[in-house]
């Protein structure tokens, strides 16, 4: 048997030396004269991590000297207020990159919301234009942030992924597909050999057994457990689900996809959570919007 | 160890029954006044592999009623006269789809062809919108025409398919990947557990060996052997290659990415080449074709 020593994979640090590089990219576009990436966010209503991630981003432009501005409406907007306010900040050349918080209330069709978008400003990369190039492997696309940000993950960690056989766990449009489609590209990272899992699948501990790498994003908390994980295998945690906790002053506590506690000592490499895939998120978001406002140039 | 009756997954006689579904629903459509579907194709140079397509194609719409406009030009055409004749057809409202049958001389760039023809109109659904539309799994998405095609064939043959796992050999754009996503949607066909391989995939056969269901798309003549199905395996095969063989009167023969020889007496279900995937592809096409007639009602 091989022992291995386990790593974190500390997204909270990748993102601050990412984030890092974008700031003084941002100083020396402003020395120079140059138009500042400005994010524009939409928040509906008063979900309490909704609240939060949007906070998150607005910091994150902030320390890094970009524009944001944070656009707050309550549970009740009507759909066509909200579709209103995209196609202005569509035409606002001040602004490079739009985003709006989901999940929206049941009234909204968060398809028409995000299509709505322009493709060009669609810094999430959740429009199905982007969605397609991202496929076809052009390099203008946006990848949508989680997937761009786990990427950056294994790419600023070094992590080998040539050759590996990847599991995802999960085939949402926002964060599974995208990341088998990413992890299979003829890229580095890249080149793996990707299966996708999903509510369907039929020995499941077999598969997963059998992963050099494991993306697990089905938001079922603590879903992976030890005998799932090969030894030595890299684990990625997108969950993030709040678990009531009375011994917490916030009273809830963060749990992801993955059951840390048993999985980690088996992995060459795992993202905890808090502090793994959502700040990469965060870090992916502020360079597709960088990117915006340099193509805008 | 379980024997299995091979059963020949009949291409050419399943689009046969789709295409004549659809021919009644033109004839009747043209009893009641309604439009007729129209598909422009246009050809560029003389590939002879390209001309027996394309000339499949017109001829399928012949035969059940569409109009078909075929446009040559010479393999020397600029790329700006084929953009503006696609801009041309995109403006025409006569016109329900227009493929442009690939690939093109290296001069021109496929990309920009493919980008030109209207959304609405990219019956072949090669178009980035249609790609991230299948992807979010809109309805109204054009599915490339092949993983379409194989899906239909799955349909009419009632293969089961859920829970299943499948191993699609490809990472292409129109083919590997549309289909790798499509067997995996939550859909029937569809809720496959599905592994994409490629070039730098390691213990290929390992991989092969556990799949229910294996579509073969890289186009190498003969790729997959017999040691690498499992029995009872269905295996679709996409590829079609031209070997020279003097014994012919063509003075070529067609031969799949399948061994086919070899590889049939371990399958339930099991495509020819030619008479599989080929037929498929161009029901598909006028699937897309009929739709997007309908989608201007």
């Amino acid at each position: 048997m091989h022992l291995c020593k386990m790593q974190l994979l500390d997204g909270k640090k990748t993102a601050k030396a990412i984030l890092n590089t974008v700031k003084i990219d941002v100083a020396q576009r402003a020395a120079t004269g140059k138009k500042i990436p400005h994010l524009a966010a939409i928040l509906v209503g008063t979900n309490g991590a909704s609240q939060t991630y949007v906070n998150s981003k607005v910091k994150a432009c902030n320390e890094i000297g970009f524009i944001s501005t944070l656009i707050e409406y309550e549970e009740e907007v009507s759909e066509m207020k909200l579709l209103d306010k995209i196609q202005e900040l569509n035409e606002d050349m001040s602004v490079d990159g739009i985003l709006v918080q989901l999940p929206l209330p049941a009234h909204i069709s968060e398809r028409k919301v995000i299509e709505a978008i322009a493709a060009s400003k669609d810094v999430d990369g959740f429009h199905p234009e982007n969605i397609g190039r991202m496929i076809m492997g052009e390099a203008e696309a946006f990848i949508p942030a989680t997937p761009y940000g786990i990427m950056l993950l294994l790419e600023h960690n070094n992590i080998p992924t040539k050759g590996k056989h990847a599991v995802v766990l999960g085939r949402s449009n926002i964060v599974g597909r995208p990341m088998s489609i990413l992890l299979s590209n003829n890229t580095n990272p890249g080149n793996c050999t990707v299966t996708v899992c999903h509510s369907r699948t039929q020995n499941l501990n077999e598969i997963c057994s059998q992963a050099d790498i494991i993306v697990a994003a089905i938001g079922q908390p603590e879903f992976l457990k030890a005998e799932m994980v090969k030894e030595g295998a890299v684990v990625i945690d997108v969950g993030i689900t709040r678990l009531e906790d009375a011994s917490k002053k916030s009273g809830y506590r963060l749990v992801g996809d993955v059951d840390f506690e048993q999985v980690a000592p088996k992995c060459s490499f795992i993202t905890p959570v808090p502090g793994g895939v959502g700040p990469m998120t965060i870090a992916a978001l502020m360079k597709n919007t960088y990117k915006s406002c340099v193509n805008g140039d």
